[in-house]
């Protein structure tokens, strides 16, 4: 668990909330990019929209995933009415088993893709949810809060936004949202809905800001498909195309190319397989009969009749991509004049990752596409041309930009100021920043802890700031142990102390000076009658770690182990 | 030291370089960005072009800096002519002082400011290296090798390019390069002198590659100006610019817009104070009277008075910017309003040190100006449209594009194609592959081995890969000692083990099982008469290797160590 940074906000619990009053709190998701989570809470009751996770950087080696932190609900788990998902990807669903094996019958609620996806997961943790399905332009009520469902168009299909009607006024969270007006499946984001909305008077917006930066529109996703019409029209080999799992248009439009080349479609990596294949089932893929093959057939076609749609486009060292840019996969060897697309994102922190799989194609003769080079990728989110679209049609009385860190949320802020959201009611919050709407004003109140809860292989939570403060210490300079074995009564050494490095040098005789060091030491300790091991291990760690930072200028961890023997 | 990975060219020895021929290998620079060396082979003599650093990534935890492998001229010291410096940047002249400390005495050529900013770098490791200046237009003669010097520009004043002639031919080497045609400084890149070497004929092209993937054109630097006029124009509180300590053209326009705007200017950073006073020294920086004040006189001014240009740019974790995004600059505390500029590139690996300082910045209330959302950087390095420029003007037999990743230096061969170079005059290669230019024809004839040399604090080539690999074991997932004391005759355990983890988890209990585990396999070995140590530790690290596995599905380093005690 990691603690929250010191705030703009001090730690300090709201007071309470008033009668007829709506309180925002988001556990993940409000000054970062992943993990979203927001806590509504109204009449005593609450209600979660998103509960997804985080994927770890530098920062938190080891670490697997992150989730929200729970903590500000454990024990009002059974006040929650409902989990609402606005849409499949990870980031906002990813943590849904985690909270549901604290509350198992707790309703989820969401598109019908969405759940399809989410009931796949669960079943991989061996739950049976209890799952809610709507769609676009219904309602729903959940205890005292009323849920309006409105379409939105993203990177993954059937996104929905949601407004939240309490007695307090009307919410309206975007949800991940873009403004494509030519949309693959003609599915618009609800623009005369959310200004209908406006209408009626939308008290309190939260708005996607991952791309506030960003100036202009995003480019629609179906310009993507004449790119990658001219890229693989002109392949001699095969193609290999990366992208996410999830992404059903992209993946259309990859199909709908190959088809229209001659070429049969083969997918790669397990979630792109089993996401595919509840795309097709609900209709939101459409395979042409004979297109997909597996990929021992794929293998037996020749070079120009075969197109490969993959996972492993940020760089995943395990996926098949990255196998293939090292030469270790299976199957596939790049050959000179291989195409690869990576028809996707860069998401920040996956640079290195993904160019190295760039380079190791490259020096394999393989041709690598990629956003850099051509425009192969749109983004998901809205950029500031669209989200003052957004803020022009909701004309909210008080906005709160949610999903992104401070640069984004920043930006975001000032895009609500320049359609006419007066500037005090533009609330810059971030995770536990607790966020009460009275009277049709929201204002900060409080702040509760909210930290990271780190998943790492099995456990939750186990490994906190002080394991990965250690790993970031032996990840940059290693370790050196010193094991003595002392007579417990006199503190008497009573063989040469052993002494091993791991991840200090690979010079064998690195360490040979520390033997004599250690002795010289420990004659000190025992001249002045030191019998205690604590003190004897603090004083061989103090001369070692001068000695080191002397010689070598580094700072590896160091250990010392002091053993008694005898009788005390 | 890291081995070269398999390569396209398989290790092996060069045939004896035929007379009359040039041998070309580089020992950094080709197959990435940084530590760019090139050692030049004629007539039994050497001549090296540049001598830089890499700055490691994730890859390398805790290794300061990478140098070039020297092992391919370690035994042939003496036949080096000279070392050509072709611009002042740290990828090109960082590792100086560490092959100076092989040869003292070497010749070092280069420009006025590239030398004072060599020997600024000696100074620092106490040496006086052998300085030849030179200029643009200038020959020289080493040994076999005619040099020629052909002004170019980059993002760093005085850089230039180096033809060598010898009996087998015309090499150019563009160096770092590009062509704008604005140049603050008036100093165009020499393209009519590039063409005039054409007219000759050049029989080898060495060229940079860093921006071959990127289409068009660089805008010119004095566009930055305006640009930063704009944005500091109308800051309200205090502004602080942050750019390379070596970029004196962007310097400059800071300088002047801050005087525009009456705004006194301070430096902040050890190298940006040195390097900006070497400019000024050298005529390449004009400072109006009275515009510079030290930072404790900066403090004493209004906030709208001042500009602090600082280092920091790239996200370094101690530097002053840093400080100031954590709250924990000594000085400079953020407030609402101010203004932050990053006039600077974002070099790929250090997005996530960057943002974080931005979201940083942000979060205390700063307004951050990137190249991310505004114009405030141009790269220094040629664009295609540019290399299709110098491609048309020189008109090479053979090219080897150098200064790259794989997927730049495929890019820049493609470019070279394009201007009716054939595909098999065009060489790819990387560090280590040996290129003879014999007959007019570069060909690739071997291969020797370069690998990665690392410096770690005060030592230079201790930490390889085994070190390495331990720390990226450790950083990801700590470790378990175990330490158990055998009676040394018969392998019994004369105490319970001891066991402490470190970066496994915050668990106190998390290893309480361990004792109880290990005790039983010492049960085991001793009942089997096992008393060899190195058997026993064994033994110990698989059980408890097994039982992290299962339990925690997560890799620690295991540590065991057993201690023999009494007569054997």
């Amino acid at each position: 668990m990691r603690p929250a940074p010191d705030g703009i906000v001090p730690l300090a619990p709201p007071p309470p909330l008033p009668e007829g009053g709506l309180r925002v709190v988001a556990l993940g998701g409000v000054g970062e990019v992943g993990r979203n989570m927001t806590v509504f809470e109204h009449d005593g009751r609450l209600l979660v929209v998103d509960c997804g996770v985080l994927f770890p950087e530098d920062d938190a080696p080891g670490v697997d995933l992150i989730l929200p932190d729970f903590r500000a609900i454990e024990s009002r788990l059974d006040d929650i009415e409902a989990l609402v998902l606005t849409h499949g990807h990870e980031d906002h669903i990813g943590a849904v088993p985690f909270l549901l094996k604290l509350r198992p019958d707790l309703p989820v609620v969401g598109s019908r893709f969405t759940l399809a996806l989410v009931a796949a997961k669960c079943r991989e943790h061996r739950q049976s949810p209890v799952l809610v399905e709507v769609v676009e332009g219904q309602r729903s009520q959940h205890g005292p809060f009323e849920c309006e469902f409105f379409a939105v168009n993203h990177s993954i299909p059937d996104a929905l936004a949601v407004a939240i009607r309490t007695s307090a006024g009307v919410v309206l969270h975007t949800g991940d949202i873009k403004l494509d007006q030519l949309p693959l499946d003609g599915r618009l984001t609800d623009l005369a809905g959310f200004s209908k909305l406006g209408d009626e008077g939308v008290d309190l917006f939260l708005v996607d800001s991952t791309n506030a930066e960003v100036p202009g529109f995003v480019t629609p996703e179906r310009e993507i498909g004449p790119v990658l019409d001219g890229v693989i029209g002109k392949a001699r080999q095969r193609v290999i195309v990366a992208c996410f799992a999830s992404h059903v248009h992209r993946v259309q439009q990859i199909l709908d190319v190959a088809a229209a080349h001659g070429r049969k479609v083969s997918f790669v990596g397990r979630s792109m397989v089993r996401n595919m294949g509840i795309a097709t089932e609900l209709g939101l893929l459409s395979v042409p009969d004979g297109l997909l093959v597996d990929i021992d057939e794929a293998m037996t076609l020749p070079d120009h009749g075969v197109v490969f749609v993959s996972t492993g486009s940020q760089g995943e060292p395990l996926s098949a991509l990255s196998r293939m840019a090292r030469g270790e996969h299976r199957q596939i060897r790049i050959r000179p004049d291989d195409l690869v697309v990576l028809a996707s994102s860069l998401i920040p922190g996956n640079e290195t990752a993904v160019f190295g799989v760039v380079n190791g194609l490259a020096r394999l003769g393989a041709r690598v596409v990629h956003q850099g080079n051509a425009k192969v990728h749109v983004s998901g989110h809205a950029s500031a041309g669209e989200l003052l679209f957004l803020y022009n049609a909701v004309r909210p009385s008080n906005v709160m930009p949610v999903h992104g860190e401070w640069r984004h949320l920043r930006a975001n802020a000032e895009l609500a100021r320049f359609t006419g959201v007066p500037a005090n009611r533009v609330v810059l919050a971030e995770d536990g920043v607790v966020v009460d709407l009275v009277d049709g004003i929201a204002r900060i109140t409080g702040r509760v802890e909210v930290g990271h809860v780190y998943v790492d292989g099995l456990s939750v939570g186990d490994v906190g700031e002080s394991t990965l403060s250690d790993r970031l210490i032996l990840g940059e300079g290693g370790f050196i142990a010193i094991t003595v074995v002392v007579e417990s009564h006199s503190g008497r050494a009573v063989a040469p102390p052993t002494i091993s490095g791991r991840g200090f040098s690979d010079d064998p005789k690195a360490l040979d000076d520390v033997v004599p060091l250690v002795e010289m030491e420990l004659s000190r300790t025992e001249a002045e009658g030191i019998t205690d091991t604590h003190r004897i291990a603090q004083a061989v760690r103090r001369v070692v770690g001068r000695w080191v930072a002397e010689t070598y200028r580094r700072r590896p961890m160091i250990v010392p182990t002091v053993l008694p023997v005898g009788a005390p």
